[in-house]
């Protein structure tokens, strides 16, 4: 494999491969250095914390990176195409993050840079690092990955974070329970996809009922801007909040995930609950992305 | 000591800690490195200088950097608590570099980071890495500094800057000459304090007269922004300017300093005199800041 | 020599100096190492290309980098001379790398710095490092820099790599092609000299009838900002379009250059040709700049 564009391109192998990878690392039983190379970081689109979590990777790998944020003050604002872009600073660096608002810009600019390209968004479509770092919180917290009882909670029309989970999380036999505002419901193919693999899911509007059952709660936040009808939005938003009183028939192995930034969908006084995982889950993030980038830079050489 | 968050925070002997350390890495009889280690630096009010220098200090220490700069861009934008960023990035850190408008925020993200905080300016109240600095540029051209007179000369009512300096050099015995504008006195509740540790001070509002005296004189800027008459700004800002034709019966040691940047308190011809030593002083900074960061970081270990 | 600021301040023997040295770097032959030193990044004017390729550079020989990039959030902003921000960060650091708007400003920063300075291009006036990457491209690529043909092609008025190509190649008694609409033509100083210089060159409007005899063609974007008259530009702009179609009879040596961004004054199509150079040329300036950095750090030790 070359490069991380999307989680539906790999096998159950390979994820498996990048889970074990970063164990290793975690532990220390794997310290993979690169005091050579650069790592090109490219956000379109900015975000503070995922390009953190990868420069943090970069830098603990002995790594160097070039950071571009933003489009502004760049080649592009002159007129530049995105391919020239690419491939100049392909030049420059011996691997690349991009995070595009463009659904398939990523893929595109794999097919031309010539070094490996990591895909840490691109529109509603993919975040495979994000994916991979959740599946890995999962198999950290529960021993283990397969045959788990899983709710994802919130926006899951628009959320790439969750398309992904969905997708990597169907290779270890799920139950899902899909718990959304209805125009906010999982798209069709995703739910035909699952009845073709023979996933069990559940769909509802409620969170409590579920929740005793459940291994993993993934929460994610519910955007304003998808409503038209701000007064649908307010009623919503708030019974879609997680409350520390929610949790008292919880299974003992049960934790809270959260892709993060949280607005007000867990209120804080579960943050201290044995259940709140999502801290925890953002510093795998960086062990995930220590073994992608160096799964990525020892094929290419 | 944990974390670096007020200078009234610290005993005499705290401070001297940090000076002596800063002494022996800048005579390089001390070469902490911490090659493993990643600073975070969010400042959400920006400061190239500031910046610059703890991310100098850090790198001459062998250590890495990621560093946020204002708050475009961020997950705080998406709605995110100042908590929640702090929590997070504290998770890719092993120490942490904060500004913000905010006074308390530093203090409070220290409460809840996990790892070492140091407070690189909070609103008008706190910047105890420039108090150290400028502690450190007294100690080095007076040979001492117990007993110094020292004139402080500026915006005396919200430079957090002066706040700090006059907390910090109560420890070592001064006389103070405080040189301002009427209504930007320093508060009442630091003369209060003089009082109460008998600590010898004089209000004037001019400079000319009480040079010869002088060890120091620390001048600060006057921003326009204090003033609601602007005819009141422009007298008083040309009547605070330093020029070289007022140093004539200056001390020997005597030393001019200036936390920077300077707009025209100082006529540049004053740089030229042996009595400049702003630039120095803004050198001292990285020295002063490898010298926390290393104490913070082995405190941490 | 101390910092670059201006090809026409450099001698024969010293642009090959810096030539052999980026040889021996690519090749591996040379391998300097800066792990001490700090290279501060002032881009008045941002620009994301040629700040990674310093970048870049300055982190293969192991050196580190602070990066200011735009004046917002500056001292600058907050009234500081443009000699106070240089005096204050060429503190921190060991060299300098600045872009300014504003012609000579580089030099001025260089006389006062008291660290080598590079000039990363001021103004319409000089990018020196551009065209000592350029001299690279046109050495590696026609195995000798002496008595070649070169065309130069677009904005001749205002580019700024232009002019320092010019001044550099005169050197090595070029014969020149200078291809540009009317108004757009190299500024009657620069022909006065190659005239005094007795170095042969060609004016012209067509690009085709001029290929079957170059060595090299150097292209550059047409600013539309340049035209008053906007159907001029649009006539002129596509009467400057390299094609494939036109590249039938081209020496087997040659190459097509660009200081890069395109933005349509080659076509697309021409990329895969054996003459495209453009992005290999991207990653030459990588060589050059640490060519550039071990030069003058070495004098500056």
């Amino acid at each position: 494999m070359k490069h991380l564009i999307s989680i539906r391109d790999m096998t159950k192998k390979e994820i498996l491969n990048f889970l074990n990878a970063a164990e290793k690392i975690e532990k220390s039983e794997m310290r993979p250095k690169f005091p050579d190379s650069i790592m090109s970081i490219l956000f379109f689109e900015p975000s503070t914390r995922t390009r953190f979590s990868f420069e943090t990777a970069m830098k603990k790998l002995s790594g160097k990176t070039i950071t571009m944020s933003g489009s502004a003050g760049t080649s592009m604002e002159k007129g530049e195409s995105f391919a020239d872009t690419i491939k100049t600073i392909s030049r420059y660096s011996n691997i690349m993050v991009i995070r595009s608002a463009i659904e398939g810009s990523v893929r595109y600019a794999a097919e031309i840079a010539g070094i490996p390209v990591i895909n840490a968004g691109d529109g509603a479509n993919q975040h495979p690092s994000q994916a991979l770092l959740d599946l890995y919180s999962i198999k950290k917290t529960q021993a283990g990955i397969e045959n788990k009882t899983i709710a994802i909670v919130g926006d899951l029309k628009y959320g790439r974070a969750v398309h992904s989970l969905v997708d990597a999380m169907s290779h270890f036999a799920p139950e899902f329970y899909f718990i959304s505002p209805r125009h906010l419901r999982l798209p069709k193919k995703f739910r035909d996809e699952l009845d073709r693999k023979k996933i069990k899911y559940n769909e509802c509007a409620e969170i409590e009922e579920v929740i005793p059952a459940l291994d993993i709660m993934y929460v994610t936040r519910i955007q304003r801007e998808r409503f038209v009808d701000i007064e649908e939005y307010e009623k919503v938003k708030n019974s879609y909040v997680l409350k520390p009183e929610m949790l008292k028939n919880v299974k003992n192995n049960f934790k809270i995930l959260h892709p993060l930034p949280r607005v007000n969908e867990i209120d804080c006084g579960v943050d201290v609950t044995p259940y709140a995982y999502y801290f925890d889950q953002a510093e795998n993030g960086v062990y995930i992305r220590q073994a992608i980038i160096s799964i990525l830079l020892e094929g290419a050489q």
